[in-house]
């Protein structure tokens, strides 16, 4: 027996911790079954040379929403909650905030409001208390915030509240020649801080929302200051047009989990080829969350429809996911 | 010997044509100098693991300017050629063109006030002539300008109007774990009909101006359309800034020929670690132009004076390449 051949049985065996054994399979926080299945079937189906469906790696584009698909979105947007924890450390320093909006709220812990937020609120938020930081000094307030501030149900960092199975997803599309592109409503800034470690997608396959910026020289070193307008909202119909933008390529494979991945989903199946669309439904109250059509965030109504009337891959988290996140196992 | 080492050898000896053989270098279209020292000596600083200036392959970020420093920019930017071109084949369509700016100087062949416009005009021009039309008919339209038009000097397709050396140089960059990015006042959806085939920088990597897009159903196709507004223009303090947006990283080697990358090399040079700046300075009156302070296109003044003071590299186009462009060989 050839000793590549041994090496490849071997590293087939080794997952195998019960009897009888399974060969190794890719994505082994999911369970079997017909979800499972789609992903793998497109995968090989346009991996594959001979297939009729083949497609070459450098249209090989996989975009994916970050918050609720790749990880967590409750209580809140996790970046509305850095907003609120820089609003209360900053809040000694501006006096002014507690008779502004939407500080006020913030200050007086008005949660029914914040809850209601949508991206844009968020965007709003972390740009009104940056106003006048510079790139790097937000990089690095994010990154500290990431290192100490901790999920309130979990109390883990925000950047452990991901999903084992997408980081599995990622992982095997990539293994497939894929790239892989966060295609958030959040800020492309805070994300980039994280999506390498994270999910190792480097800082130019990550599309958020952006805000202003400003060139200049401050004491004669070139830097960019934040300003405080929006410059793009990167949801809805933004995502399409973002990608676009971005990438000038459509992807082949979209996931998603929410309203505000709809236009990405429909923009991704009507290129021509094979197309893969995806929807997480949240549907685990006790391991992760449950909610779709009511709730503020992550709201899950039209796309769901659309989702069963065009036969895209829909997760249901409780049944498709043997693991929700890391930290279980 | 080992195969692999006769291979080596053989391909090294391949190129020679002469005698005395000089080992196969890279760059040939390069003449012998400091310049083609000084780039090749960088590459070799920074890839080589032992290096005390070894930079890993994923910063490894090269952002090259367009026009007059991948292809030539005389008479006039290209893209105004080509949205000149629209507005005449469109003018029938539009009798109200005759009396509107700035259509009517394009139909009056007002050449001087051509001349005269910075990427802001041509982005204009360029927005105006195509308003409405999809992202898609967009791209048909410069394809099939691409294949019709020819330069007025060369009487050649505008993307044979390309530099040997400079193309030999991103695939030296290449070769060597560089991403090659396009950073250029031109329009982000222009150059993308034809960097891959031209420069093999694929659309991802090329970032130019933008206009807006608006996503709509059209007969229920989703489509991106373009909308009569500009979006943000890539040139000078924008190159930074748009090079922060879209890749998320600071370049350590940035290569343009004018005023308006001043701040991209200012930004690239400002980074930690080693860095490469680099300014194709136009000397070559009889094989492409002379130009540089008095110039409407390409003006090269303030960025010379500080490439001088600073010690970038600039590139004396007569005496530092052997061939310019590729139809000259």
């Amino acid at each position: 027996m050839k000793p590549a051949l041994i090496i490849t049985m071997l590293a087939t065996l080794a997952p195998c911790s019960g009897f009888p054994c399974r060969a190794a399979q890719p994505l082994p926080s999911w369970n079997d079954g017909a979800t499972r299945d789609a992903i793998v079937g497109f995968v090989q189906r346009v991996t594959d040379k001979n297939s009729p469906e083949y497609v070459s790696p450098d249209e090989r584009i996989a975009t994916f929403d970050n918050d609720g698909t790749l990880w967590s979105e409750k209580p809140v947007y996790f970046q509305l909650l850095f907003a609120v924890d820089r609003i209360r450390q900053l809040a000694p320093e501006h006096p002014e905030w507690r008779t502004q909006q939407p500080f006020k709220a913030v200050l007086e812990g008005d949660r029914e409001t914040l809850a209601r937020s949508d991206m844009e609120g968020v965007a709003k938020l972390v740009m009104a208390s940056h106003a006048g930081t510079t790139t790097d000094e937000f990089a690095e307030t994010v990154k500290e915030w990431l290192e100490t501030a901790r999920h309130p149900r979990f109390e883990r960092p925000y950047n452990e509240v991901v999903f084992q199975p997408m980081l599995e997803l990622l992982d095997y599309l990539r293994a497939n020649g894929f790239r892989t592109y966060i295609v958030s409503g959040g800020g492309i800034e805070f994300l980039r801080v994280f999506a390498e470690q994270t999910y190792g997608i480097p800082p130019e396959q990550v599309i958020g929302s952006t805000i202003k910026t400003k060139y200049e020289l401050r004491g004669g070193v070139p830097t960019i200051v934040r300003l405080p307008e929006i410059d793009f909202i990167n949801d809805k119909e933004g995502k399409p047009m973002a990608i676009n933008k971005f990438i000038g390529r459509r992807p082949i494979a979209a996931f998603g989990n929410s309203d505000g991945d709809l236009q990405m989903l429909e923009w991704t199946a009507a290129g021509r080829g094979p197309r893969f669309c995806l929807l997480v439904r949240h549907t685990d109250a006790h391991r992760e969350w449950a909610y779709d059509r009511q709730s503020h965030v992550g709201r899950l109504d039209r796309a769901l429809a659309v989702a069963q009337q065009r036969g895209w891959t829909v997760v249901d988290m409780k049944r498709d996911w043997r693991v929700v996140y890391p930290f279980e196992r």
